[in-house]
Formats: C-alpha cells, sequence, structure tokens
C-alpha cells in the first residue's frame, strides 16, 4: 500500500496544486506518523516533502518522524508559516498558482501571510481530500483503535461504578480518566463527557460540579487515545432506577443503533445508515426527535468528518472505515437526551463493533 | 469596575472599529462568564453585544452567560459565523468599515466568508486589546486562580511520589490528573508534561509511554483549572538522588526564578524581569543556556501572550497582573532541560507566589 505521502502528493498533482501547506495536528500526524505542538508538512510537486517543527523539537522529530527532511523555526522570532514560506521561495522554480491549505485550521494571521507573499495564488481547500485518505484505515491503525476501544470499555465500567447521588459530575469523569490513563491512554480523545439531569439535552456537554441526583439518567461519553488513535463510547445510565419511559427510550436510542448498524456494509451510502435508525424512531412516531447527524467517522479523532452519517448524505461507506453511531443525542424535553454510542469497524462482511461494553444496560 | 463588554467597546470605538467577531473560547468566556462547544459573540457599536451558539445549548446559554442577547444557528445546515454576518445584516445600518477579528484564531473559511460578504471593509487584528484587558485580574479572577493553584499544589504532590525506576511517564501524568479531577479541576489546563532524561529538552514534553530510567531528569509541569482559570506549576526531580552537577544546575534554575521573581512589581518592565533571571546564569557563564522568553500571563490560560517575559520587551507590568515564571527551559544538552515554574500575583508591594508547593527539593 502507498503511503499517506504518496496518496496525498496524487491527489494534489491530480488538482494541479504546485505547493500545499498542512498545519492541522491530527493530519501532519497522518503525513508523518509525528507531530509537535506547533509543526507542519510542507509538500510541494517537485521536492520531497519537509517537517517543520520548533527547533528545540528537531531532535525528536528526527528520530520519530516518518518523513527524511526536517525543517525548523526559533519562536518567537520566527513563525512556522514564515519559515515554510521562506522554503518555498529557497526552492525557486515557477510562481506557485495553486496553494492548498486547511481552510478549517489555518488562521487569519498565516492566511494574510499568503495572501501577501503569493497574491496571484488561489488558496485550495484540501481537507476533504485528506479526510477523504483518512477515512480508510491500514491494518495498523485498525489494531490502535481496538486498543483504545477497549480502553474505553474499561473507563466505562469505572465510571458506571462512580454513579451515585450526592457524587459530581468531575468525579466520575476523574474515575473513568485515571483507568485509561493507567491503561497507557496518550490523552482522552475529547473533554469527557458527564451529563445528569438536564445537562443531558446539551450538544458538548463536558462534565461539571454539577452534583447528582436521585432518578436523574445520566450521560457518559469517553473515548482513550493509543499510538494518536481514538475510540469513542457512550453510555446512558440513571441514578437509581429509571423510570419505564426512560427505560423504554433507552431501549429505543439501542434500537435504533443496532438498526444503523444493521445496514452499514462497503458500498452502503451514508443515508441509508442513517434511514434504518429513523425508520426505528418513526415505528413509535417520535423521528422529530433525531438531529440531522447521527455519526462520524472515528480515527485521529473521535469525531472526523468523513463519513458523517447524515440525513442527506450520498457518501459511501468504504471497507476499512471506522464509524461511531449515535454521536448525537435524541432529544426531549421531557425525558432528557439519551444516547448511547460504539464504534464500529466497517468489516467486507458488516459492522464489527470494536467497543464491546454490554449494551443491555437496563 | 467597568465589566469586560464595556471596556472592549471602548477599545473598539477608539479604533474606530464597527463590528467585532469574537470567537476564541476565552475570549468568549472572558466577554460573557460562559462560553459553549462553538459559541461566539457579536459586538457592533450601535447595539446589545449578542451570544451565539448552537441552538441546544441555547437554554444553558440562556441560564448563564451575562449577556442578555442569545442567538441561535443549526448545524451542520448553519454556520457560527455565517449566521453572525446575518446578525449584522439584519441590523441594518451602514456597511462595516473596520470588521475586528482575532487573527490568531478565525479560521481561513471564516475569514474568506467575512472578506465575500464585506469586500471593501478592513479586517483588524484585535486580540491584542482583549489580551490587555485579560491581563489585569479582578479579586474573584485571583480567587479562582488562586484556588487552582492550591490544586497544581496537591496534584505535584501525588506527580512527584509516583515517580520511580520502570514506571511511566503517562502514569505519573494519571497520578496527577486524578487528585485535580477529584479536587474539582475542570479540566487540565493544559497537556501535562512530564518528561524524563533526553524528553526534557523538548519544548513541550506532553507525558509519554516512555518508562523513567535511574539517574535520569524529571520534568513535571501541570495545572489546574478553576471556573475557567488555570494554574501553572513546574519541579524537576531526579529517579533516584541527582548528581552534583544536576543539583547544581536545579539550584540555578530557582535561584533564577527567584531573582526574577524579586524584580516583579506595578511598573517595572518585562525586559527588567527577564535580565534579573539572566543575571544569575551569567554569574556562571551559561546565559547561553536561556532562551529569549521565560514566562508568560496566567489567566483563562496557562499561558497568555500579554505579558510576555522577554529579553527586549518593553511591557510595563501591572497591578493584579499574574505571571508564570519560568515557562521555558534551560536548555542543556548535557544535563538536561531541568526546569521549575510557579504563578505570581503582581500585588501593589511585588509579587506574590500563589503556587505554594516548596521550592528546596534538592
Amino acid at each position: 500500500m502507498q503511503s499517506p505521502i504518496e496518496r496525498l502528493q496524487q491527489e494534489l498533482d491530480s488538482q494541479n496544486i504546485d505547493v500545499a501547506f498542512v498545519l492541522k495536528p491530527h493530519d501532519v500526524f497522518y503525513l508523518s506518523s509525528y507531530a509537535s505542538v506547533c509543526s507542519g508538512v510542507l509538500m510541494t510537486s517537485e521536492q520531497e516533502p519537509v517537517f517543520c517543527t520548533l527547533w528545540l523539537d528537531a531532535p525528536e522529530a528526527r528520530e520519530k518522524c516518518a518523513l527524511s527532511r526536517v525543517g525548523t523555526y526559533v519562536f518567537p522570532e520566527q513563525s512556522l508559516v514564515g519559515r515554510m514560506i521562506k522554503m518555498v521561495r529557497k526552492q525557486g522554480g515557477l510562481e506557485p498558482k495553486r496553494i492548498g491549505i486547511e481552510k478549517d485550521f489555518m488562521v487569519a494571521r498565516q492566511y494574510e501571510m499568503l495572501t501577501s507573499e503569493f497574491p496571484q495564488a488561489e488558496l485550495v481547500h484540501i481537507t476533504p481530500v485528506i479526510d477523504g485518505l483518512r477515512a480508510i484505515k491500514t491494518p495498523q491503525e485498525l489494531e490502535h483503535i481496538k486498543a483504545a476501544a477497549a480502553m474505553a470499555d474499561q473507563a466505562m465500567e469505572a465510571a458506571l461504578a462512580a454513579v451515585a447521588p450526592g457524587v459530581s459530575e468531575l468525579e466520575v469523569a476523574a474515575e473513568a480518566e485515571y483507568v485509561m490513563r493507567k491503561a497507557g491512554s496518550l490523552r482522552t480523545a475529547f473533554s469527557t463527557f458527564v451529563a445528569s439531569g438536564e445537562r443531558t439535552l446539551l450538544a458538548h456537554p463536558i462534565a461539571s460540579p454539577k452534583i447528582m441526583q436521585p432518578g436523574e439518567a445520566v450521560v457518559i461519553d469517553l473515548g482513550a487515545v493509543v499510538a494518536g488513535y481514538s475510540s469513542d463510547l457512550c453510555r446512558t445510565t440513571f441514578v437509581g432506577e429509571p423510570t419505564p419511559e426512560q427505560r423504554d427510550r433507552l431501549r429505543l436510542v439501542f434500537k435504533a443503533q443496532e438498526s444503523a448498524a444493521a445496514a452499514i456494509k462497503p458500498g452502503a451510502l451514508a443515508k441509508e445508515v442513517y434511514a434504518a435508525a429513523r425508520e426505528v424512531f418513526a415505528s413509535q412516531g417520535l423521528e422529530r426527535l433525531l438531529p440531522s447527524d447521527l455519526g462520524y467517522g472515528v480515527g485521529l479523532r473521535q469525531s472526523e468528518f468523513h463519513p458523517v452519517i447524515e440525513r442527506h448524505s450520498g457518501t459511501e461507506l468504504k471497507e476499512n472505515m471506522v464509524i461511531a453511531l449515535m454521536q448525537t443525542t435524541a432529544y426531549d424535553r421531557s425525558v432528557g437526551g439519551l444516547r448511547v454510542e460504539d464504534t464500529y469497524w466497517v468489516s467486507p462482511e458488516g459492522a464489527v463493533r470494536l467497543t464491546k461494553h454490554r449494551q443491555d444496560l437496563y
């Protein structure tokens, strides 16, 4: 199989992109198997790519980075993009006509440096291309995600055990994160969500000092990181016993998740997977509770933008994608925002669940 | 005392900025006492500021946000900046001539939306203005930082106790972070650094799976967060006993830190504080080991860009700033990158140390 650099170079060539500035840490890591704080990869069609980093971090970069050329800059006298522009100039050759950048990551200051140095160049958004490459996992990447999934399973047990009346959401997060860290997680894949009561309705309910009360639903969403790769696992539990309504809703969410997972296979479209979940809610007349997006890719981030399991998305699922379902909540003011989520591998035969935590909590 | 919004509005007026898009989560929090994931504050000279957020997060925003106007957007159909632009248009009035943005945060995609909607407008970098406001802490902000400093002290004890041959850097981070989380820290102020042996030379030595070996220096740098506000504390220890050379170097670093702290007072210039540390190194002929920046402000971030204790900086220190010294390492390939750091309040009488962890480790 070709390296990520080779695959990206082909894509850049096919789009006539002369130079690309890759700055997003996950993309930098993807291309070079290494990323330090404030590093980047400069790609040009004619020369080998260069990994750029702070001079202090150059020794580690030279040891760990998959790219053989390492360039450095001194902070605060120099800047990463300033240095990369100088490298483009040093290589000589023609004035770049099309420059690839990540328009969802490069900041205005860097953007203005580029437009002022290359006023004639067209700036092309290359994130979708890199996202597409990142979506298909190698066997090695899959192994890392599996290991991260196992850590998430362990952490969920600890989190569920910590839920009790009078305990804060933060304390639940503390127990979960401790287990992941001790198991070797490089960081949390994202800010751990612990949401009780009304907070379950928030889009991103990061654990807060709120104290859990009897009868409240509690949503716990967490992920570990192994060698850069994330897992994503969410369970809903209750402080004490759920009401029949809460239990029924949670079962419905699990059923929708199962139905969506059963629709996953190479060649299926994202909207077909969405429809499979929606059908389950529609059978109860509750389809209005579902947001228009239900799942996202999983890899270097716990939530990647290719594929997105969105209501109208024609994106085709492919073998060796990894997808988390359902990342969003079934929004209901009266019952709360109950959610469940697992990480699935798109195998040749269909979805294989990588997070193994039991689903029959209630 | 005026509110942050009032102070910023005055600054914007004085720079003839008609509209400002504030997107950086720390700036949003500073202005509105609240920030959700993907939220922003729209400031215009004529109308009340608007807090913009995902519709799901609006109920919490209406409850917690200090601004009375809350606008919402739906994702993925809409975008935060797209919605804010619509609000500007709705207000009618004159075409904005000068638009304030955070050029170190707004991404290219958002920047292009603005330049395409307001092609005639000049985009003005407002981060330095907000940084300047954020630098001066209120009594309430100081209380939060003190509480976060106390958590860091506790965590450092746990981290130091975990250092032993055969233990991984990650395990040390696990113990420290667990203590902070259980004490109520909203998150870690930054990715905890645990660096042993050669890794002490890295600029940002985030804890790794590396196993600590006898005789190695170990740098531990951590911070807690209380009500949004950070602390920053760093200590260097050793696996076993230090060599005389290691011990002498560590004492020199502490002495330089003490000397710099003694130079802190309202009215002092950043470069004078830098010079006080440098003098100590120069007395041993070692000034070449010091980088050109030694300290940064502390507040919503553990490392703020006003003030920067930099070799040539004429920035004047003011009462109620908070500064961490020394954030960078004394770089020496043979001895390692030993560092120590504490969080100081610039009181009327001079520096008051907020992190209380003992400094006489060796």
